[in-house]
């Protein structure tokens, strides 16, 4: 039997335990149903589950960082223990910050692994924070933003890639692009 | 705020959560510092970590389960909410009868993530429990059982790979077989 | 235009071209989902496609080469271009006998692919033979004859992964050898 | 024994059967003798090969669209069933246009096969059409057209990686160019 | 016995065999630990090391190739068969006018190993130069310029990743740039 | 200028340095033209070259020790810089006790090179031998001995693939063993 008695704390019987509390960063340019997919399963296994929007002056995104996290606040509304945020600068320092004790990243491919596997060891080696790799659930293992972004420009069916509030923002955006 | 009243629960606000157990499933012929890695980092993530060994009658091993699972239970008790236990049959119907959400595995390198992906994908698609991987420390990414009792095998020292206790054990089951 | 004269020729115009024929090679112990997947993709492609069964007396398998054949032709009796058949010995002599031009594998993961690269160039450089690989569905991915008995043998719930009658032969067999 | 009585289709005996015609993608800035191994294989595969040369505005190229063409035209000669086209916009929208039923892709190496991979598997969810990888021939492994270009841009000797013809024209526009 | 007669030459009884030169190649913005660890090992095993800054004028890096050259002979002057240079254009030119006859890598990960292997092979055919990987130590498996570059922006700790003089170099010019 | 006055060390002026002795390890059951490749290749680059038959009484092997090192001495006795001899054990003792300070390897394709790097690195770990890979000639890349002994046993043609004299022995002995 568990008792809380302080703010993100969880006492199991003598011995208190600090909430697990894990992020799953991102572009989110826009949110998929591959990285629902994700955010979906990490909710159940954390306390709570920080999306956190990657905030880059010096990249081009298709929406504003403001538009993504707004994007993402509807469409994970109904996971009461997910919370939607945005960084910039080091993501083990905002990890730092926010007492965040792992990152969630979903997988899709061998090639992905290798890079995000060094990012891994360095972020585990300057702070400690764990990063853990979900695999994706296959029908969804080839949905990258990038690619939807590229098929929706000329035309393409996206509407079973992305939740459909998004694909209608997304056409939008497109549209006003032209 | 948080209080639990049920076994096995944790309740947020009005909001009740199952304590969430993890599984690092693996033969564990015999333990090693990579294993102990994995081990000290998943107990930090959740709330309580079940290693479990595979028994196996059909696949020989230097060590019987009994002596793995001793093994393990002597070097992981510095951590309270880990548990030592073996299972046969199918990973995913001990999750279930276990209520364990998650399996934690550790990641070497890239030739074992694609047999591991498939592994993930069944299991996902069978029960919906998820595998989430833990790249390993770097300084353990080569330690593997079968190379380090291959190397003791030819009087190579692995001292720096294995607990101490477990080294002696290995050097004198290596000399029983002899 | 084109007109055939021959047995297995086309002839385009003044042109005669043989007909197109490709062999899916493989064990089918059983057949699964994903190997229909392959071979239905296959007869939209080719001519004609061989569904060879590997007969190796050396490696035990849980259905005989006829069981296999039987099982085969049954779930591909939907396609009339499917042809099933044996084979033992070297494939690219399979495929010279039976003016075979390509031999179509599925691909499911990077680490298949570097072993199914050397065979390709093996058998290129033997015979002339090409080898075509296919991805395989994302939700066929994971689905391998091993992993399906492997979960059967306990007792998990395959049926999203076989056609119906052949997961029923399976559990018979299963049953049989219990 | 088969007859033709409507264009692009094939009658076998009572059966018609659609001609199958393959594409094969590129930037071909220039062509090289890896490409050519890749066309002249699927040219022995299909009714009809299309080389399709990608016209994309916002990428610099060394040769324009137009160049491009005339020079696969002139070095696919030897085969009466290749024919070169340039095509914007999705692979898959050509493909649906033109009859084509399937899109072959030398691979050389495993890191392109991860992103191919994707590819294909969004294109065949889009619209049905299938991706066959097709292994390069070992001598071709390593030419790719920007490997090429850079060691030519520094005076090293690139006569067995491309067609005589091609390799002139190549030498002809870097010293335009410098 | 051997006895050196001639220039670069070391005569083995009555054969005389060159010098055996290898270069180690790279970019080094700024050199890391891990650089220091591929140079140290290969100056184990050649005669005598080349360590070649690439100076790419199209290509923007934090220090000029002058201070890359001055920073590398500062921590290479351990090593006395160790040799600091910079070249352009083709590596392969440079190799064959000092009587290189192996470059050679560090290899961190597989996906590394893809594009490397294709250089490689390229150069081998261009003029016969050897291209020899080696591993790096795990602890550094990580460790690259790049990540290094951005952790320390943000004002993450990199001491264990640099020699001590060149994370002072890093930190100063860094803060010129602000 | 260099003179040799002790056994197995090189004097460059004032300074002394060991011979560099490399070996490269393996079954050879038989040697093909792949080894044969690499061999050449290290002999260029090495002092000493050591071809270390593996001696292993649990494996089966087509050849004995004896005959492999014989068909080794004959197919390398064109560089008088390598040598040829067995092995049991472990590999880093052989190293230690004949001063060889690199262990070179062939890489064929990156599901090899995943377990040889985690063999490097603990052998690295164990005594600070180095392994190099070098990548096999592109031509060579699908030559192993099991495969060309696979292809040879059905009776297809291995001739590009082996030195003659290798060849002939292969066929003979595969004949006493029908």
């Amino acid at each position: 039997m568990r008792t809380t008695d302080t703010p993100g704390g969880i006492r199991s019987g003598a011995n208190v335990r600090l909430m697990t509390r894990a992020v799953t960063p991102g572009s989110y340019d826009p949110v998929t149903n591959g990285h629902l997919d994700i955010i979906g399963r990490a909710a159940q296994l954390f306390d709570e589950v920080v999306v956190a929007v990657l905030n880059n002056k010096t990249k081009r995104t298709l929406f504003s960082t403001e538009e993504r996290i707004e994007m993402l606040r509807e469409v994970t509304a109904q996971w009461p223990n997910v919370r939607v945020d945005s960084w910039h600068g080091l993501l083990v320092d905002y990890c730092r910050e926010n007492d965040i004790k792992a990152i969630v990243k979903g997988l899709r491919a061998v090639s992905d692994y290798d890079y995000e596997l060094k990012m891994a060891q360095m972020n585990h080696q300057l702070t400690g924070v764990d990063t853990l790799f979900m695999p994706t659930t296959p029908a969804y293992s080839f949905v990258a933003s990038s690619l939807v972004k590229e098929v929706a420009t000329y035309g393409g069916d996206v509407s079973s890639l992305l939740p459909k509030s998004i694909e209608q923002r997304l056409q939008q955006r497109l549209d006003e692009n032209r």
